[in-house]
C-alpha cells in the first residue's frame, strides 16, 4: 500500500504541474481582453473624436474629428510595421525591443501572452499607440494643417510612444527602476500632455483663442464613451478577468465620480455656475488621474485621488492657462499631463500591497516608491518635450505647420476638406 | 484492494468537495460581469442623459443632461459610502442590511460573491442605484432647480432605494415573501416611475407643458445605447455567463422589438403616422416591461408581456396622462412606471420553471405568485412615493424647488449652467 | 498492484472522455458571444440608423433613422418566429433548414451549440439577419414608403437572407461546395448591395439624387460604433474566446484602417482634399472586405485586402455610379457589393491553412478556392438580385413604392411621420 499513497499524490502533482507549467489561454481571461480593445478603439472613435469634435469651434468641427480618427489608422499600420515589436519586443539594453517581430513576424495563432493570444495582447496595445497620439491633437486644433498632422502622428508614434512604452511596459529601464504605471500615466496622459503643450507652444496662439463648443450635447456623448471604454482602458490592463480587474474598475468609477463633483463644487464656488464642460472635464480629469494607480490602490485611495485631481486641474484649466499664455486649445495638457502627473505621484503614495503585491507606496512604509515615480515623469516629460520639438520641426520642413491666415478664419473643416459639419437649417 | 477502491473515490470526492465547497472565481462568468457593469454605466452616461437631452427643449437640453450626469456620479459615492452595504450586507430584521461594510471595508480584492469578485458584484450594483435615481430626472426636468437636485439625489438613494433594493434582492422581507425581479422591475422601474409622478404633481406643470423634442437623433441614439446596455442589465443579472443569461438576453431583445412594434403600429392606427418618437418610445417599454421576468420567462412569455406593454403605455403616454392633467415631462410614470407594473405581474403569469426552477407563475399552476408581485408592487408603490414626497419637501426647505418664472422661460441651460448646447450657425 | 495501476489510467480517461465527449458550455466562450451578439445589435441601432441618418438630407433623417429602426425589430420577430429554424435547422437537400425548430421549439436553456447556449446562438444570428436587411435601406431612402419597406423588410429576411444564410453557414450547398465566408461577406454585404442596387435601379432616381449630408460628426459616430460592433461582428464569428477570434480582430481593424487610409490618400491625390465623408466610407469598404476572410488570413493578407478595397470603392462611388446613372442614394451597392465582392474572391487567394486549416487558398497553393469563392458571389448576386425585384414588385402591388412628389420634395420625415429631426433654433 506504500507504493499506492506514493503513486497518487504523484499523479496529482503531475496533473497540476502540467497546468501550471506552460501557459495555457483561459477563455475567460481572453474574452474580457476582446472586449477591452474593443472599448480602447472605441475611445479614440468615436469617443475622443466626438468629445474634441464637440468642444471645437463649428467651422473646425470635421478637421478636429478628421485629426483623431486618422490618428488611430495611421497607429495601427505603425503598430503592425515595427511598433509592436520595437515596443514589447526582447528588450535591447533597456533602451528599445528587438526587431525579431517587425510585421508581427512569428507571431501564430496559438502565440500565448500569459492566458491571451499574443495576437490580442498585440491588437490591446495597439489601441493605447493609437489613443496617446490622437489625444496630442487637441492641443493643436484650429490651426495646424492637415499633412503636417499626418506626418507628426506617424513619426511621434514611432520615436516617442514605442521607447516610452518599452521603457515601462517592455521591460526597459523604467520597469527596472520599479516605477509603477498600471495602465498608462506617464506611457500615455503624462507623454500626451506635454507633447500637447510643447506643440501649442510651437505652433503659438489661435487668432480666436478662445473656446467656443459647437455642440455640447456632442462633448457630453464623447466623455461619456471615454468614460465607458476606459473600463477597458483600466481593467483590461489586469490582462485577465480577475479580482486586480475588478478593482480597477471599481477605483476608475470612484475617482472620476468624485473628479467631476469636485470639478463641479469648485466650478460652482468659483464661478457661480456648475457647468456640463466642467462635469465632463472632471470626468476625464478623473480617468487620467486614476489611470497608472487603478490596479495599486485601494478605493479609499481612488477617492482622495479623484479629489485631488478635479479641483488642480480646473485651477490649471481657468486660471494658470491663461496667465502662461500658451494656447492649449482643448487643454490636453491643463488635464491629461497635469492629472497624470498627479496620478503618477499619488500611485508612490496610496499603492497598497493588499491590492497587488507588485506596489507598495509611502503609506504602507515605501518612501522611496514617490523617488521613484518622480524619476519616472521626469523621464517622460523631458524625452516627450524635446523629441516632440523636434518632430514638429521635421514637419514644419517638410509640409509647414500652420495653415493660412485667411483659412483660418474661413475654418479648417473648409481649407482642409472641402466640408461643412452641419446641414440642418 | 479494498482499501483502494475506497482511497479513490474519496481522493475524487474530496477534490470535488473543494471545488464546490469553496466559491471559486471563474473568470467567464468575471469577464460577462465586468461587461455588464460598463454596460449598465453606458445607460446612464452618455444613454438616458441624451435620451433626456434630446427629449428635452432646446434651452433645456443641458440642464437635462446635467441631472443624469450628475445622478450617476453622486450615487457612485453613496453606493462606496454606505449604500451598498445597508442594501447587500447582512439582513437585520428583513428591513435593511448591516452597516459592517460601509466604506467597502472588509471588502478585498480576493472576496468573491458567488464566482465573481464581490468588489465587482459591488460595481455592477452601483450601476442600477445610478440609473434608478437619474430616470427619476424625466418627470421632473425644465422646471426643477438643480441644486434642488443635487440633494435630492443623494437623499434619495439612500433612503429610497438601498432599502427597497435590500428588500428585494439583499435578502430583505420581499424576498423572503417569494416575489420575483429578475433585473430590476419593482427595485428600478415601479420605484422610479411612481417617484416621477409625485415629483412632477409636487412640483406642478410646467409654463409650458409640451414635449418639443431638440433634437431626434440624439433620442434615438440614447434609445439605442439604453438597449444596447439593458442587454448588461438584464443578461448580467444572472450574475453569470450560462444558459440564464442567453434567455435573459434573447429575451430581452424579443419583447423590446415587440413592443417598439406594437407601440407603432397602434400609433400609425390611432394617430395616422408611425413616429421615430414612438418607436424609441416603445423600445424603452419593451424594456422596462422585460426587466423582471428576463430570467424567469421563455420567449413566448417574452413576446406576450412586449406585445401587452407596447399598446398600454402608449394610451397612458397620449391619452391618460392629458386627462389626468399631472405633468410628467418625458414620461417617467407613464413608460417605467406602468411598464414595470405590466412586466412584475406577468411575471407572476409567466414564469417557467423549465427556464429557471426559481419561478413558477399562474400558467405552470401557482396562481399564488400573481398575488406575490402585486404585493410587491404595492410596497414599492406605497413606500417610493411617500418617501419621495418627504424627500421633495425637505429639499425645497433647503434650497426651494423650482427656478424662478423668468428663468424657466428663457430656458435652465442659461439659468442654471451659464451655457448653451449649441453654437452651430 | 497491477490493478492499482489499471484502475488510476483508467478512472482518468474515462474523466477527460466526459469531458472531450459531450460538448459542455465554457464561461469564457459564452462571455464573449454574449458581449459579441451586443455589438453586433448596436451596429444596427444605433449605428446604421445614425451613419445613414446622417448622411440623408436635412428633411429625410428621421425616415432614414426609421427604416433601420424597424428593420431591426421586423427582422428580430421573424428570426423567432421562423427564421432560425429554416436557416439552422438540420438541412433539407442542402436548400433550406427543417421547419423543426419553428418559434424556437425544442431549443431551452440548457441546449448547446458547441460551447455555448444555443439561445446565446439564436440571438447571435439573429443581429446578423438584422443588420442585412437594415443595410439594404441606404440604397432606397429619399423616396420609398415606409409601408412599403415595413412589407419588404418581412419578405426579404424570409426569402433571401434565410436562404442565403443556409446555404454558407446552415449546412446548404455552397457550405457543401467548400466556400469560404468568415462572418459575411456573401451572406451578408454581397446580398445587401445586390439588394440595393436592383432596389435603387426599380425604385428609379430621386428628384433630387444628391449627396447632401446633414449632420457628418452624426456620420464619425455612426461609423466608429459600426467599428467597434465590428470586432462582435467578425471575431464573434470564432463562437468563441481563443486564437482565431483575436487574429479576426486584429485583421478587421488592420483591413479597415488601411482601406480608410487607401481611400483617403486616393481622394487627396484625385480631388485635392482629404474627406471625413472618404474616411468614414472607407472604414465601411475596408470592414466589408475583411468580413468573409476575418478569420482565413494572416495580418498581412488583411493588409493587402484593405489596400485593394478602398481605391476600387473609391472610384466605384465617385466615378462608376455616375457613369452607370443608377441612384444608388447611400452607396450601398459601391461599398457592401463591391467590397464584399473583393473580399470573398481575395479569401480565396489568400486563406492561410496556418490561421485557420479549414481554408486554403490560391497563394497556399490551392487555386480551385478562387473559383469556388467567385461561384458563391455568382449564386448570391443573381439569387439576391432576382428575389429582390420579385419582393419589390408584391410590394408594389401592395402599398406602391415611392412616396408622393409633392412628399419628396417637403421630405419623408414629415410626410411618413409627421416630424422633424431637429428644433435647435
Amino acid at each position: 500500500m506504500l507504493r499506492l499513497t506514493t503513486i497518487i499524490p504523484l499523479l496529482l502533482v503531475s496533473l497540476s504541474f502540467a497546468e501550471e507549467d506552460a501557459p495555457k489561454l483561459d477563455t475567460g481571461d481572453t474574452a474580457w481582453l476582446l472586449v477591452s480593445s474593443a472599448l480602447v478603439m472605441l475611445m479614440t472613435l468615436p469617443g475622443l473624436a466626438l468629445f474634441y469634435g464637440g468642444m471645437a469651434k463649428r467651422k473646425d468641427t470635421l478637421n478636429t474629428i478628421a485629426m483623431s480618427f486618422v490618428a488611430y489608422c495611421l497607429a495601427s499600420l505603425v503598430w503592425f510595421a515595427y511598433g509592436y515589436s520595437l515596443a514589447f519586443g526582447e528588450d535591447i539594453g533597456g533602451i528599445i525591443g528587438s526587431a525579431s517581430k517587425i510585421f508581427l513576424s512569428g507571431v501564430g495563432v496559438d502565440s500565448l501572452q500569459d492566458t491571451i493570444p499574443e495576437l490580442l495582447f498585440v491588437m490591446f496595445q495597439l489601441t493605447f499607440a493609437a489613443i496617446t497620439v490622437a489625444l496630442v491633437s487637441g492641443s493643436l486644433v484650429e490651426r495646424l494643417k492637415f499633412s503636417a498632422w499626418v506626418i507628426f502622428v506617424v513619426l511621434w508614434v514611432s520615436l516617442v510612444y514605442v521607447p516610452i512604452a518599452h521603457w515601462v511596459w517592455g521591460g526597459g529601464f523604467l520597469a527596472e527602476d520599479g516605477a509603477l504605471d498600471f495602465a498608462g500615466g506617464t506611457v500615455v496622459h503624462i507623454n500626451a500632455g506635454i507633447a500637447g503643450l510643447v506643440g501649442a507652444i510651437i505652433l503659438g496662439r489661435r487668432r480666436d483663442a478662445v473656446l467656443l463648443p459647437n455642440n455640447l450635447p456632442l462633448v457630453v456623448l464623447g466623455a461619456g464613451l471615454l468614460w465607458f471604454g476606459w473600463f477597458g482602458f483600466n481593467a483590461g490592463s489586469a490582462v485577465g478577468a480577475n479580482g486586480l480587474a475588478a478593482v480597477a474598475m471599481l477605483n476608475t468609477n470612484i475617482a472620476t465620480a468624485t473628479a467631476a463633483l469636485a470639478w463641479m463644487f469648485t466650478e460652482w464656488l468659483h464661478r457661480k455656475k456648475p457647468t456640463v464642460l466642467g462635469l465632463a472635464s472632471g470626468v476625464i480629469a478623473g480617468l487620467v488621474s486614476i489611470t497608472p494607480a487603478a490596479g495599486f490602490v485601494n478605493v479609499f485611495g481612488a477617492f482622495i485621488i479623484g479629489l485631488t485631481a478635479g479641483p488642480i486641474c480646473y485651477f490649471m484649466v481657468a486660471k494658470v492657462k491663461e496667465k502662461l499664455g500658451y494656447d492649449d486649445a482643448l487643454d490636453v495638457f491643463g488635464i491629461h499631463g497635469v492629472a497624470g502627473i498627479i496620478g503618477a505621484i499619488l500611485t508612490g503614495v496610496f499603492a497598497d500591497p493588499s491590492v497587488n503585491e507588485a506596489g507598495k507606496g509611502l503609506l504602507y512604509g515605501n518612501p522611496g516608491q514617490v523617488i521613484t515615480q518622480i524619476w519616472s515623469v521626469i523621464v517622460t516629460v523631458v524625452y516627450s518635450g524635446v523629441m516632440t520639438a523636434i518632430i514638429l520641426f521635421v514637419a514644419k520642413a517638410l509640409t509647414g505647420l500652420r495653415v493660412k491666415e485667411e483659412e483660418e478664419i474661413t475654418g479648417l473643416d473648409r481649407s482642409q476638406h472641402g466640408e461643412s459639419a452641419y446641414n440642418i437649417s
